[in-house]
Order: C-alpha cells, then structure tokens, then sequence
C-alpha cells in the first residue's frame, strides 16, 4: 500500500505533486531523481515513465504521470483536505488553470531556465563526446530539439521574447480572475489550480521582476504573498533532505 | 436548463464536443461559428471565450471552454453512456490521453491543416488591407504568430517535419497501448480518450497514409475502423445542417 513519489525536488513540476502530497497530510516515500545526471532517461526510470519527465507517482505499484493529473488523482484518492471544487463549472475552470500551467507555464520558464541549468551537464556530454548519445535517448522529441539548441549556442531571441510574452499572458488572466473573483484562482477555496499554477506565478516574478512591481498586477501579488506563506508552500519550496538546493547555474552568453 | 454549443463543425476539436454530446444522447442547441469569417474573433464571442477559439458549451448561462475539459463536465454533470473510467487510475491515463491530443494531436494536425484552410481568408485580408487589424484581434499570441507565418509564405520544412513526428508518435504510442490492453485506448471501455484522440488519429491517416499502410499499427486501424463506424461518429464526422462541409482548401506552395 506504499505511495511513493520520483522527482526533482525543487524543479518546477515536481514542486506542485509535492505540494498537493504535502497538502493532503500524506505520508510517501521520496526518491530522488537527479535531472543533471539524466536519470530520469535511464531504462529503469523509462518503464515507470515513458516520456522521461518527473514526476511519477507509484500508488500500490501503479504508476500515475503527469504532475497535473498526478494532482486531480491524489486528490480524489485520498482523504484530507478536498482541493478540488465540488461545482463542476469550477472544477473545468480548476482544469483549464492546469492546462494553463503547462501550455503557458511550463513552456515559458523552460527557456530561461533551460538555458542556465543544462549548460554545464551539456558541456560535460560534449567534452566526453557523449552528447548526441545521450541526446538520443531522450523521448520527447521536444526536449531533444531543446538540448541541441542549448549545446549549439542556445535558444534565439525571438524564443526569449515569446517565453517573456506568456509570463506577461499568464500574469494578466491571473490578475483578470482574482479581480472578478479571488481570493483564490477559482473562487473561495484552495485548490488545484492555485498548487499547478504556483511554481510559475513565483518563478516568473524572478525573471520578469517588472510584473510585480509595476502595479498592474496588484491581486497577483497579493496572492503570491499569501499562497506562498502557507506553512506547506515553506516547506515544499525551500531545501529540504527531500528537495536538495541546485547547483548555481550560469548563463548561455547572450543570444 | 438550456445548453448550448458554439463550434465550427467539421474541425477537429468541435468535433470533440460534438461526439460527446451525441455519445451521451443529449439534446443541445447549435451555433456554428464561421471561422473563415473570424466570428470566433468577435467582441460577442470573447465574451464567453476570451481565447477566441472553439467549441465553447453553454449550460444554464455558464460557459465552459476547452475541448477536453468541456467534455469531463458533460461526464461529469449529465445521465446516459458513462464515459470515463470509475478506476481513478484509469481515469489519469484517460487524462494524460487528453493532452497528447492537445500537445501532439492538435499542434501537429494544425500546420498541414492552417496552410490549406487559412490562406483564402488571408489572401481576401491582404486585397482588403483588413489583415494586419483582423489579426491583431487574435487572443492567443501562438495563433496570431501562426496567422502572421501563413500571409508571409507559410510553415517551413522544419515546423512540416516537427509535424509528421508529432504524427508518427502519437500513432506509435496509441498502437503500444492498444497492444498492451485494448480494444480502447484505456482497456475494456469506449471513454473520452477515444473521442478526443479521434478526431486526430482520423486525420494523420490523412496525412500519412503510410502510419495505416506499412503495417506497423495494426491495432490502431483496429481501432479506427471500429471507433469510425459508430453511428455517432457517422453522424458527427459527415457534414450536415449542424456541420457543413467545408470549402475546398487550397495548399501553400511547398516550403
């Protein structure tokens, strides 16, 4: 009756499956998968999770993927706090966040973040001339292409721009629903749209720090002040035994 | 207690929404929205669907948007056929199936699709001088982006490419999972992971007939041949007063 969850500590998705375990009250075994040693693109890790992404969660010896579906599945599992609207209209609304999260999310922080975190295991691949070995391996073709534009000098600006321009996307639908709505992103109560769209709405303000500060976004910010004091958001977000701290990245030189 | 669904027909996420209504035999009032005359692009319409797309299901004065989520709340709120799994394992795979029709099915049906279907509207924009207005109307910054790519000449051989594997992918892994469990994507029952990977897995056998004909994915014919001949099916994928046919596009010269 174990439940266990792989992931990448303090990345973005494996934040919000840890946030919702942690939410939940529940206790899981934590493994620990070292995304600079490319161990979640070993054969063992593949037969949990195809695609080579964390996380994974393991229920009773199933595998369950994607951290936004991860999320609804726990919560409809198991006992605890609900964080999922019982109005269906809400609940769409709390899915449409999740998608959100990943088309806009997870593909805007990608770039800037990509581009300082797999520099220096690339430039190791390359110096043991086991790059395109290793790039290979990786099943999202997606990913592949990512890594390779990395290794050759980077991504362009126009890629930067348009990461920019959904961070700025995203903080408008934000500020728009808590404005009509609020405090939380579907209303009254906490729920799984707050926890898959957190990592992004915090991680954004640190690279586009103009979206806080600028007054434009005055119901984000105050709701990024509160989520993020909540005494589970501390302790999921911050270095823990579970969630080591990353190494300092650098910067791809100016594209 | 009306309910209503604006889309446009014969595209591939309308007929999504359309098939899961007709699956669960519910009466609904139908709005075709002309996407070659951007009436997805109007004030009135981003009223109840601020990303301009389609289909977007109106219940009781609520709108829901977003295909796959639209067809959870069907599911979810209404009697007749149920049509996700009562096992919430089975329920993330039907999810996670969800969004490979989102991030394969519909990203790559789009470029082959948007360079044939889009150019007679653009091409009108351009004689007009209406193209740059009518494209800054354009909520998502990706459409616009796409919309800008097809009046200056169209997708390149990458992006085509990017495509064809995204197609190649998806028909790899539906046959994978139908060889492991079938005779529907998540085992023994007909769910909405075989309507919203439809309208996809239909129109790559379109595009690359070889994913039918090389004999690689016997059980995905299977399973297309089956799925397609549902009466529902027949109904919602063959043009009619709801869903007219749609003008014979012409294609972009080749990259």
């Amino acid at each position: 009756m174990a439940l266990e969850l792989y992931h990448a500590g303090l990345t973005t998705c494996s934040k919000k499956a840890r946030l919702c375990l942690h939410e939940k009250g529940l206790d899981y075994i934590s493994h620990y998968v070292n995304l600079r040693e490319f161990e979640n693109h070993t054969p063992e890790y593949l037969a949990i999770n195809p695609n080579g992404v964390v996380p994974t969660l393991i229920h009773d010896g199933k595998a369950i993927v994607e951290s936004t579906f991860i999320n609804e599945y726990i919560d409809e599992v198991f006992p605890g706090p609900a964080l999922s609207p019982s109005d269906p209209v809400l609940r769409a609304q709390m899915r449409s966040w999740g998608k959100m999260a990943d088309d806009y999310g997870l593909a805007a922080v990608r770039i800037p973040t990509w581009s300082r975190t797999k520099l220096a295991a690339i430039d190791a691949l390359k110096e043991s001339n086991n790059l395109d070995a290793v790039v290979a391996r990786i099943p999202l073709m997606d990913h592949r292409d990512k890594y390779r534009q990395i290794a050759a000098g980077g991504f362009s600006e126009k890629e930067f721009e348009d990461a920019y321009a959904k961070m700025d996307f995203v903080y408008d639908r934000v500020e728009l629903a808590l404005q009509e709505g609020g405090p939380y992103l579907v209303g009254e109560m906490f729920t799984l749209a707050d926890i898959n769209m957190l990592p992004f709405i915090d991680q954004f303000a640190k690279y586009r720090p103009q979206l806080i500060d600028d007054g434009a976004h005055p119901q984000t910010k105050a709701w990024l002040d509160r989520v993020m004091a909540r005494p589970t958001v501390v302790k999921v977000y911050n270095p823990s035994d579970e969630a080591p701290a990353r190494p300092p990245a650098r910067s791809q030189s100016a594209a």
